[in-house]
C-alpha cells in the first residue's frame, strides 16, 4: 500500500509530505499539475507544479521523485515541498489519502526501509536516534550505528562463532581420536571465552551509552542558602547561552541538563535545590543523601567551614563518586578564609574550586572539572557503543548462552550437547541486526517510537 | 552572497536547509561527499552523500540542486535534507556558515526572488501569508495573491490611468479648439470616477481580508450562569474535535477562535465568560455592552424569560449586528416553556435557537447560523480581496489622489495641474507590486515579519 505523511515538523517555510509506495506516481498523476506526466519523470529529478484538487489550487510545489530501489524504502517514492502552512499540509494529505494513500504508521518509512533490504535493525533503530541526537555524543553513536558500526562488530562475532561451531563438528568428526580432543578443547574454550568477553565489553558499553543519552547524574549538595539554585541557574543559564541559537532554530529547554564538551549531564532534582524553605538554616548534608546516592557526581557547595562530621560523613557517600568541592561567594569571603577553607577540606583529596555562582566566577572552570569528573563516557571516535535497549538485552542473553559453552566445555560436555547453546548465542546475537525472523510484534515495537514521517 | 537557513521548523523527521547564492555549490563542494562533483550536478537533480567535516560524518543526506535562473530565488540553490536533529542542523549551518555562507534574515529568499524579478512584490507578501494561512479563506486569498491576483487587477487600473493621462495630453494639444474641450472634461469625468470605484472597491474588500485574517468577532452574552463558558468550550472542543489530526501534525490550539466553512471566528474575551463571580445572578447584559460593540455577531444566551428591557436594550445593542438567540438547557427546560419562550421573543425577529451546551444538543445547528450570520466575507472564489494593511494603505492613498484629479475636473483645471495626482496615483499604487523603485528601509519592513528560510 502506497503511505504518505508529513516528515517535517509543522509551522516552517517549508513542509515535506513524503509519499512512498507502488502506487505513488499514479496517485501524484491524479493531484499534480507539472509539465509533462508525472509517471514518466525520471529518477532523482525535481519538478515544478501545483497540488490541484479539481480546479481549486492548493499548493504550488517542487516535487522530487525518486524510484525502486533506489530510494530510502527502496519503493517508488516522491516528496512534496509545500509551503509551510497547516491548512495546506492537511489538505494536501487529505488529497493524497482520497487518492488511494493512507497515513503512514511512526516509523513505517524506516521500516519498509528495512523490509526491503535498504538496512538492518540496528540501522533502522539508529535513525530514530539520529533523529533524537542532540549533542555530539548521543550523534556520534547514532551515526556510527547507522553507517553499520554495531552490524559489522556483530558480524566479527557471527564469524568466530561459526568458526567455533566448525571446530566442535570437526571434534565430532575425529572423536575417535581420544588423543585428538584435548588440544581442541583447549583452543575450543579460548575461542569462546574471547567471544564472550567480546559479547561482555559491548554489554558493558550500554553503560556509557545510557550516560550519554539521558545525561550523567549530578547533585549539588549543600547548606540551604549556600547558593545551590543559584549555582544551577547559573550553570544552566551559561549553557544556554554557548548554545543559543543563531541559527534561527529554538532549542527545547530540556529542564536541568547542560552540555559539556559533547556530553550531556543531568541534575538531580534534590529537595532545596528549586524551593526555599523556611527551616532552619544549619540542615547539613544529610537531607541531600538521595540525591547524592543517585549521582555519579557531586557537586559540594560551600560558604564556611564544614564540621568535621560532615566532612567525613561526604567522604564515607562520595567513596564511589566524583566528589567536587565548590567554595561560593568568593566575591564576599576573604582571600585569607578562602585559603583556610581550602586546606582545612585537604584531607577530602577533592577537587576544589571558588567561585561565585552570583557573579558568574570560574564557572567555565567549574564546567572543566564536571567534564574531567565524568570520566567515562570517555569513548573514542570508533568505539562501538552500545545504547539501545534491545541490543543490551539481547547481549545479556547471548553472554549468559556462551556462558553455558564455558561451563560445557570445561565440564567436558560433548560437542552435540554445546551445540544448542551456540547456536542460541548466535539467533539472540542475529536479534540485534534482524538477520532472523522478526515477528511483526517486535517489529511494531521497535518501530512505534519513531516519529511519524520517518 | 551566498545565505543559508534552516527552511523547516525545527523537530521534525527531516529538516531541510537552504543554501542559495552564486558560490552555492562551490560552497557545498568543501562539505558535501557524493558521487561525482557537485559542481557538476544538472539543475533540478538529486543526489544522496554525506555531509562533513574534515573526517568526521555529520549526517546523510540528500542535496537538491537548483541553477539560476530556474530556481525560487532565481540563484544558484541547493536544499540539502538532513536527519531532523537540532545537533544536526546546527552542525551543518556551522559548516556552511564557516565555508563563506552566512545566515539568511528573515524573508530573504523570498526578497531575492522579488528583486531577481521571479516575482512581484505583492507576490513575495502572498508567500508569507500562505505560510500563514489557517483556513480556506485566508489560504484562498493568498493563494489567489500569490498567483498575481492583485497584480493584474493593478495592472489593469494601470492601463486606465494610463489611458487618462494620454487623454489629459489629447486635451493639451487640441487645447485651441475651445469646442472639443467640454466633450472630452466628460469623458475623463467619468473615467476617473470608474477608476476610483474601482480602487476604492479593492480597500473596501480590506474589511472581509482582515475579518478572515483575524476572525470574525463574536459575542457570548447573557446571565451569569446561563452557561457562557460551557458554550464556548463547547464550540471549541467542537472545532478542536472536527479538525483534530489524523495526520500527524499537531494544530496550534488558537485560544477561543473556531473555523466554521473555512472562516474563522474570533471570541471576544467578555468579563463573566472565563470567570465565575459571586455577584448577584441577575445582572442582565448591560455588563457586556463593550463586547457587543466589538462583535459583529451576538449570541445571547438565556434560559428564562428575558425582560421587556433587556429585550429593547439587545434590540437597540445590535441593530447592525447579527443577533442569534439561544435557549440553553433545553435538556432541563420543558418543551411547553421553550416555546413560549420563542413566542415571547419573537419581537427580536432574530434567529432563535434552542441547545444544550452541556450536552452537545444542536450544536452544528448553532454552528450553520453562526456561520449564516456572518453574512461577510462572502466572497466568490476568483474575487481579488485585500488583505495586507500596506496594499490598503497605498490604496487609500491612490483614492486621495484620484479624488483630487476629480475635485480638478470638476474645477475645469487645466491638464497639466491634474496630470501630477495622475502621476501620483499611479505610483501609489505601484508601491504594491514594487514596481515603482522601493527602499531598502520598506523592503525591509516588509521582509522581516517572513519567518527565516522563505
Amino acid at each position: 500500500m502506497t503511505i504518505c505523511a508529513l516528515a517535517t515538523a509543522p509551522g516552517g517555510a517549508i513542509g515535506i509530505i513524503r509519499v512512498s509506495g507502488p502506487q505513488t506516481l499514479e496517485i501524484l498523476s491524479h493531484v499534480f499539475r507539472g509539465s509533462g506526466d508525472v509517471q514518466t519523470y525520471p529518477a532523482n529529478t525535481i519538478h515544478y507544479g501545483h497540488i490541484v484538487s479539481g480546479t481549486e489550487v492548493i499548493d504550488e510545489v517542487l516535487i522530487s521523485v525518486f524510484r525502486a530501489p533506489h530510494s530510502y524504502t527502496g519503493e517508488d517514492s516522491a516528496e512534496i515541498s509545500c509551503h509551510g502552512s497547516r491548512y495546506i499540509l492537511n489538505k494536501v494529505l487529505e488529497l493524497l489519502i482520497g487518492n488511494g494513500c493512507r497515513m503512514a504508521n511512526p516509523g513505517e518509512y524506516t521500516m519498509r526501509a528495512y523490509l526491503n533490504g535498504k538496512m538492518d535493525l540496528s540501522q533502522a533503530e539508529a535513525v530514530a536516534d539520529l533523529i533524537a541526537s542532540t549533542n555530539k555524543g548521543t550523534h556520534q553513536m547514532a551515526m556510527s550505528q547507522l553507517r553499520g558500526g554495531i552490524s559489522s562488530e556483530l558480524s566479527r562475532l557471527r564469524e568466530q562463532l561459526l568458526k567455533l561451531t566448525s571446530l566442535l563438528e570437526l571434534e565430532l568428526d575425529f572423536s575417535d581420536h581420544e588423543d585428538l580432543e584435548f588440544a581442541d578443547r583447549s583452543e575450543l574454550f579460548e575461542l569462546t571465552k574471547t567471544i564472550d568477553n567480546h559479547i561482555t565489553r559491548l554489554a558493558h558499553s550500554f553503560e556509557t551509552g545510557q550516560a550519554l543519552k539521558q545525561g550523567i547524574p549530578v547533585a549539588i549538595v549543600g547548606k540551604t542558602n549556600v547558593g545551590k539554585s543559584t549555582l544551577l541557574n547559573a550553570l544552566l543559564k551559561d549553557d544556554r547561552a554557548i548554545v543559543s541559537d543563531i541559527h534561527g532554530t529554538t532549542r527545547d529547554t530540556v529542564e536541568d541538563t547542560i552540555d559539556i564538551n559533547g556530553v550531556t549531564f543531568r541534575f538531580i532534582d534534590t529537595a532545596g535545590i528549586r524551593q526555599t524553605t523556611d527551616e532552619v538554616e544549619q540542615i547539613g548534608i544529610t537531607r541531600t543523601f538521595a540525591a547524592i546516592d543517585k549521582a555519579r557526581i557531586v557537586l559540594w557547595l560551600i560558604d564556611a567551614y564544614p564540621t568535621q562530621e560532615d566532612i567525613q560523613e561526604m567522604q564515607e557517600r562520595c567513596k564511589d563518586k566524583s566528589l567536587i568541592i565548590i567554595i561560593n561567594k568568593i566575591d564576599k569571603l576573604e582571600k585569607v578564609s578562602a585559603e583556610k577553607l581550602s586546606s582545612h577540606l585537604s584531607p577530602l583529596r577533592s577537587n576544589l574550586l571558588s567561585i561565585s555562582a552570583k557573579f558568574g566566577t570560574n564557572l567555565s572552570e567549574l564546567e572543566s572539572a564536571i567534564s574531567l569528573a565524568a570520566n567515562r563516557p570517555s569513548f573514542q571516535e570508533n568505539d562501538i557503543i552500545v545504547s539501545n535497549a534491545r541490543h543490551y538485552d539481547a547481549l545479556i542473553r547471548a553472554h549468559e548462552h556462551i556462558l553455558r559453552v564455558i561451563d560445557g566445555l570445561q565440564m567436558q560436555l560433548s560437542g552435540d550437547l554445546l551445540s544448542e547453546d551456540l547456536r542460541l548465542t548466535l539467533d539472540t546475537l542475529a536479534e540485534i541486526t534482524g538477520g532472523q525472523i522478526t515477528s511483526n510484534e517486535v517489529l511494531g515495537n521497535i518501530f512505534k517510537n519513531f516519529c511519524v514521517g520517518k
